[in-house]
């Protein structure tokens, strides 16, 4: 059971929180319980090492910043006593939670069972873990990467085969697209491991990407839901292999990006090689480069298009005009339109179903919705439109399939 | 060197702390720098773990209380990269400093040199040690009681076998008595380690009793300094061996106590063992009995005073009436004075010296201030006296010792 920030914010929260972990107990279960910091401490502790130090050193970062969810784990545990239920707290080096040395950004590498084990064994029910921490070879305190406590609670369900792995946030589930912008948004009971890999990294922040690869990898069963509802067993979204959804839409969802750019190099030499010539430097500036396209070329010369985050528009056009003035590539104008917004398709359906990109292009074009990119992926198609047009598109694509029925 | 609360409570001053390791570093040393949590923060967590729990388990209490410490190593490791001094954090685990397990009130039995010595050989220059914390033999984090920073600092001290230790305050050193009561009390260059353990015990707040206790043990020359003054090589007080200190007052400073209450028994049975059932049960109930003095016996019957700080008032009548009931005590009645305060002298010259006393009593006398209870041990004579005179009694023994003029 993993609480997030808002969960676990004050003191009640955490006995609400508490709460859920005791009716598991009661079920027989034994439990782990990866807690992140409460909301806001993260973000006070990463303000005063931005404020101390400009290029700070990434493993003071992670020991200043793992302490946030010390306090939580400790005060969970306490809270858990208090129902006597017998619990106690660990932090990241104390399991050990191995990680990579990649201070601020670590991976994890194992976690032997054999601490928690040993302690389950003389009676522990709880064991309360520091979410989002680790410990590196050299002994240092690493940190996962914001929103990593995600990954250690679906790290430590692979580690100890664990029957579920419940990621309590602040909302009830994975929607068929954002309910803030479509009203018929329905709550998803499953979701393909694909599917929400998709869906989380176009933009639905309610899980970490690297959480849903790890399960799908290790086949967790990952369940979504509120810690501020009743709990029941079949609450949330449950996100599992593709083998366990019975029946489900061609579309799973509609998800959008909303601060996409676009990009045209006007008239490139059209030539073996220019393509790594232009998105080798924009990989070495820190481009997220997400859509490419090309056009016919036309006398040995063509148009190359991409997008990337509107924020790293400046960085893009510095990339490009030192790798002009540098010679390796040689075109006539960069053309940016930073007005641009992404929407998305996603669904394992679309495997076996044929006509879905059709049907697609058909709705948006029936509102006069112009597709100025599209790119596509065996289970996702993806178009670039005009931002002022995106939740127009999203409602239009929820309503065309039908994803207010379910399946 | 050691930095208290209110020496790093926020970034300025983390910074303003850091200048004067700078300094140290410039000199050509080597530093170990212990930090205390930044003020207040201490406070907030152990509020926390109060709230969720009456009864909490120590162990993650300590878990808990201890991410203060971290948070202001990290930064201060930081704030000294940002000069160019190679420095890095160690939590109490890292080191490791080893404990004992009694969690809350933990005791240090070891800090191996071994980690620390690697990375000085490789170049660190400063290391920066989480302080009022450590590791049980049982791998869980332990605290040494509050003030415990101070004890972390000398038994690195003793461990690394440093030069001095120098205690970063808000206070610039020990004077001869609490300068809000004596406008005349004088900062004391030096003091010897056995005066400043009186001093300590007695309500100087300046040291936790432990960490002077440690420093004498182990002959750590302690400067006790303010971080808000221009640093300089002899600012604040030097806490040394007697050995050191040349010339000296036969009374080096007054000390006070102002929460003290005074219990007699009246009329108790005075049979061998009696003093054993009293004091053993007080002790029992958690009374920190302080003066005991025996009136002479009257037909088999005598009196019996001690005082214990007014708190521990009806902890210490509620453990009197229990051995009453239980017959292992017999007594007329219970009396307790809760208005009245301790005043002492405190002096190694006092071991040459005769006279000190009955100069003491004398200049009490002159001021009419009534002595109930008397206690003396080889440097320190300990006075009880109605609570109203406590102050006009500081002012008076510090005049008449001439403590304003140094020796």
């Amino acid at each position: 059971m993993k609480f997030g920030g808002t969960s676990v914010a004050n003191l009640d929260r955490i006995r609400n929180a508490a709460e859920r972990v005791r009716l598991e107990v009661a079920k027989g279960y034994d439990v782990i319980v990866i807690v992140s910091a409460m909301s806001g401490k993260t973000n006070e502790l990463v303000g005063w090492v931005n404020e101390t130090s400009a290029f700070y050193d990434a493993r003071e970062y992670d020991a200043v910043v793992s302490s946030g969810e010390n306090v939580t784990a400790g005060l969970m545990a306490l809270t858990l006593q208090e129902m006597d239920i017998p619990a106690r707290s660990w932090q990241g080096w104390q399991v050990p939670v191995q990680t990579t040395s990649a201070h601020a950004n670590a991976r994890i590498e194992a976690i032997p069972s054999a601490n928690l084990d040993e302690k389950f064994a003389q009676g522990m029910r709880v064991a309360v873990v520091a979410g989002f921490q680790g410990v590196s070879p050299e002994g240092r305190i690493t940190t996962l990467g914001r929103g990593g406590s995600d990954t250690t609670a679906v790290a430590f369900a692979a580690a100890f085969d664990a029957e579920r792995c419940d990621i309590y946030t602040d909302v009830d589930g994975v929607y068929t697209t954002d309910p803030r912008i479509s009203s018929k948004a329905r709550k998803l009971d499953k979701i393909a491991f694909e599917e929400m890999l998709e869906l989380a990294s176009l933009g639905a922040k309610v899980l970490q990407t690297r959480s849903v690869e790890l399960a799908m990898r290790f086949n967790v069963r990952l369940r979504v839901l509120s810690s501020f509802e009743d709990p029941s067993d079949t609450a949330g979204t449950l996100v599992c292999a593709e083998e366990e959804i019975m029946e489900s839409n061609v579309v799973a969802g509609v998800a959008y990006s909303r601060d996409e750019a676009k990009m045209t190099l006007i008239s490139v030499a059209d030539r073996p090689g220019i393509a790594a010539a232009i998105f080798g430097p924009l990989s070495e500036a820190g481009v997220n480069v997400d859509m490419i396209v090309q056009n016919i070329s036309e006398d040995g010369r063509t148009d190359m298009t991409f997008s990337c985050p509107t924020d790293q528009v400046l960085r893009a056009e510095k990339a490009m005009q030192t790798a002009k003035d540098e010679g390796t590539i040689n075109y006539h104008d960069l053309v940016a339109d930073e007005a641009v917004a992404k929407v998305s398709v996603v669904g394992i359906g679309m495997r076996s179903h044929a006509g879905v990109a059709a049907q697609m292009f058909r709705a948006l074009h029936r509102e006069g919705i112009n597709i100025k990119v599209i790119t596509t992926s065996e289970i996702k198609i993806s178009v670039l439109i005009e931002r002022k047009y995106m939740e127009l598109a999203v409602q239009t694509l929820h309503d065309a399939f039908e994803l207010e029925k379910a399946a």
